[in-house]
């Protein structure tokens, strides 16, 4: 079947902008917060809604139950010729909102707000991950307005706990191979270099996620009777947690860069060249220092390096005034990117051990893991990459640049291991997009040249024999 | 006027101790936690409610509004013997009851409970310092019943801001200086020995309270595009707060120490003569190690000693599951204990310049103070101490033990600089009373022997000279 033509896609796409945009404040209506229990319903109707939206596409599409946040998954059959078989993997599920009070709109009432780049689309989960799952399901849909159909077989598989280190997401893999199994997995959740220049991520850090609870007395106490005498478990909590890092910013834990592959000096390089200004990244968020493990700059330590931080810290009284109180707890909650070739389940071992060896012998150490994904990259040489690359250059008129990322999307690695296949990362967010903050945005202008650009992807990737 | 026989009050005692034990119940009624705006209202109604007691006992009693929460004041002219002027001071506010899931019964609706030493009330405020203050209000009452009047001028005043570091108390006592003066002040806020042994508090140490809210990046970050590379409110606020101890356990802020007077042989010898068990002190909390400033007791710790201890600490993500945020600002709340002479705006200076000192230049440090307190200490050789020493053996049998509190009661020190006059801390507390903890008690018998013993110390004051 002949393709159809770059001009009949960019003309639907054009005519069609102001209902995608509107499909898309659908889905950001739904606060589908998979990691919180109380938005399980929202979570449910979220998942619901997008399978109707690929039934009406003409996928076969349902609602794949798990142990936690059901699946999406969608089969096209395209219209029979013989091109690859394209898997494309997004999640529905957001980040929590919270500090509520710190969003300018509520979160889950998508608006358009005026900025520097024409209109931003302002919501929780607006290019994290909804709106960029949007762009390839908007491509699908112009594709197949033009042409009546996919030029080849199509599967869509959508998670709902990407935010929350994807528990149900190896099982999930194991269970349905056969039916997901692809010659690429197209993944559109990273970014692109600025606004102008678009960008493949050919790596991704890992992650390890962990709470800690120290239990010190057995019962809160009065600090004047008891202070200074006996274990405080916020003292203690902040001095286990400080010594997790060295005085120059190095991650203290033994081990913990043992496995870790050097950046080549190519890589090093090629970053370099990128002419990434560190100062104004910090500056961007209202700091004035670049800081972190001696010896590496700002876009090799996000990129390129593993870290430590805390993500939350509490115990104690935190209401108005005082209370002198000694509590019987505290409570942390650390996470670790890795990189190649760093064992998730080693970092874990070696950062408890490190605690334990140093916490008072009547701390009672409790330790719940709630992810655990090993650094991926995805080798930019390959088909499908140069492919998705071809198709980049005809959207924005430049190359796309092969860039790193500090966040992890754990489905790559997992589907790299249960499926086989390689993923391509090709995204639309911006640095400035607030991702996992308040007042979270979209820039209008990269969804729609994302759902150009997954066009482009189709026509290229049918060139392509199987 | 003769005075009532000890027979006649504690036949009075005896017959009237589940009313006793009624009105405190009824006062422990109300949740007056003056510290929580919130609670307004009800520690409002519950100055409302001693004053009209005090009332109908024959005082002219009122209510005096302050900038917090109100004093209860109330005046008896005595029978028109030439006794000494009493002052008598308590606080009917109480300690916030969280954490609430840990109470056994609910902390506003009193009960009694069996225990090892028999009955036991158990309620919020039970020995702090609700209970402890109606052991004198039942004192009059048994002297008013036997006698028709009290044997000299009595003043009552009861604050509802103790536990928030008594914010109103100095303009209070400036502004009604005569009229609150007195020959001596006579306090129940502090405990005894053992259940057996009677005890006169002889020093207090002092308080600092002290909330810091560090901020760093303008907004909360995504931590695997910013971990690593940016300050973290979090790990930051943490490395300082381990910084303020050396490895050895001493407070590592430079001159915090330096006035601290250092305990006499002579005190210590006394002390150590007591035979405190601090291995039992900490076994009874589930904890197996004395710890703190080398050097010294554990009995010298909490007496003896200034300490810096934690009360709160709170920032980032502490609700279910996973969130990867670096947060924009983290929060700690501390306070210090103070011994003689130290003074607490030269700690909280300390403190305030050494953290400065350490944090990044761009890390945004906010400091609220919620008190401060010099320690102090009460003469055993005053002829009121005395005479309470004496009243004490009457009802144990026994001598009263001088001991040391790790305690703070502002009003002690604010007392004695603005009226003039020494206080005497006569207490019925026991260690295991749970203090500002979940299911606070106090022994039924430790509340009668205190009623039995306020009684006894109208006694004996009387016979002194003014």
């Amino acid at each position: 079947m002949p393709q159809p033509s770059r001009d009949a896609l960019n003309a639907w796409i054009d005519a069609n902008r102001d209902a995608s945009l509107e499909r898309l404040f659908a889905v950001l209506r739904f606060p589908s917060i998979g990691t919180d229990p109380a938005h399980a319903r929202d979570t449910r109707a979220c998942a619901d809604w997008l399978v109707a939206e690929l039934a009406a596409m003409g996928f076969a599409a349902r609602v794949v139950p798990t142990g936690g946040q059901p699946m999406v998954l969608a089969h096209h059959p395209g219209d029979g010729s013989d091109g690859p078989h394209l898997l494309y993997y997004g999640h529905y599920d957001v980040q929590p909102a919270d500090p509520i009070e710190l969003w300018e709109t509520p979160p889950f009432e998508p608006r358009l707000v005026e900025g520097p780049h024409g209109d931003r689309i302002v919501a929780r989960g607006a290019v994290d991950d909804k709106g960029q799952l949007t762009t390839f399901l908007e491509a699908f849909r112009a594709w197949i307005a033009t042409t009546g159909s996919l030029p080849c077989p199509v599967t869509v598989f959508l998670e709902g706990e990407e935010e929350s280190g994807s528990p149900s997401l190896e099982p999930f893999l194991e269970a349905h191979a056969e039916e997901l199994r692809a010659d690429v997995c197209v993944v559109s959740d990273t970014g692109m270099w600025d606004i102008a220049t678009p960008a493949l991520t050919t790596r991704l850090r890992g992650l390890v996620y962990l709470q800690l609870d120290l239990e010190g007395p057995s019962r809160d106490l009065h600090s004047g009777m008891y202070g200074g005498a006996v274990l405080n478990p916020l003292n203690t909590l902040a001095r286990l947690i400080a010594e997790l890092h060295d005085d120059e910013g190095r991650v203290a834990v033994p081990g913990f860069y043992d496995a870790v592959r050097d950046l080549d000096t190519a890589t090093r390089q090629q970053w370099r060249s990128l002419g990434f200004d560190g100062a104004a990244f910090v500056a961007d968020v209202g700091l004035n220092a670049e800081r972190g493990e001696p010896g590496w700059s700002t876009l090799e330590r996000t990129w390129g390096r593993p870290t430590l931080d805390l993500n939350g810290l509490w115990g104690g009284y935190s209401g108005d005034g005082s209370k002198t109180v000694i509590p019987s707890i505290a409570h942390a909650k650390l996470s670790c990117r890795l990189v190649a070739d760093q064992q998730p389940d080693a970092v874990i071992d070696a950062i408890q051990d490190f605690v334990a060896e140093r916490a008072p012998a009547d701390a009672k150490l409790t330790w719940h893991v709630f992810g655990a994904e090993p650094a991926m990259s995805v080798p930019a040489e390959q088909p499908f990459a140069q492919a998705a690359s071809r198709a980049l250059e005809h959207v924005f008129g430049k190359p796309a640049l092969m860039i790193g990322s500090g966040g992890s999307i754990p489905a790559v690695a997992a589907i790299k291991r249960h499926l086989g296949c390689d993923s391509v990362l090709m995204g639309f967010g911006l640095a400035d997009d607030r991702v996992h903050s308040p007042n979270e945005k979209f820039e209008r202008r990269c969804f729609e040249n994302g759902i150009r650009a997954h066009t482009a992807l189709l026509a290229e990737v049918t060139t392509l024999a199987r």
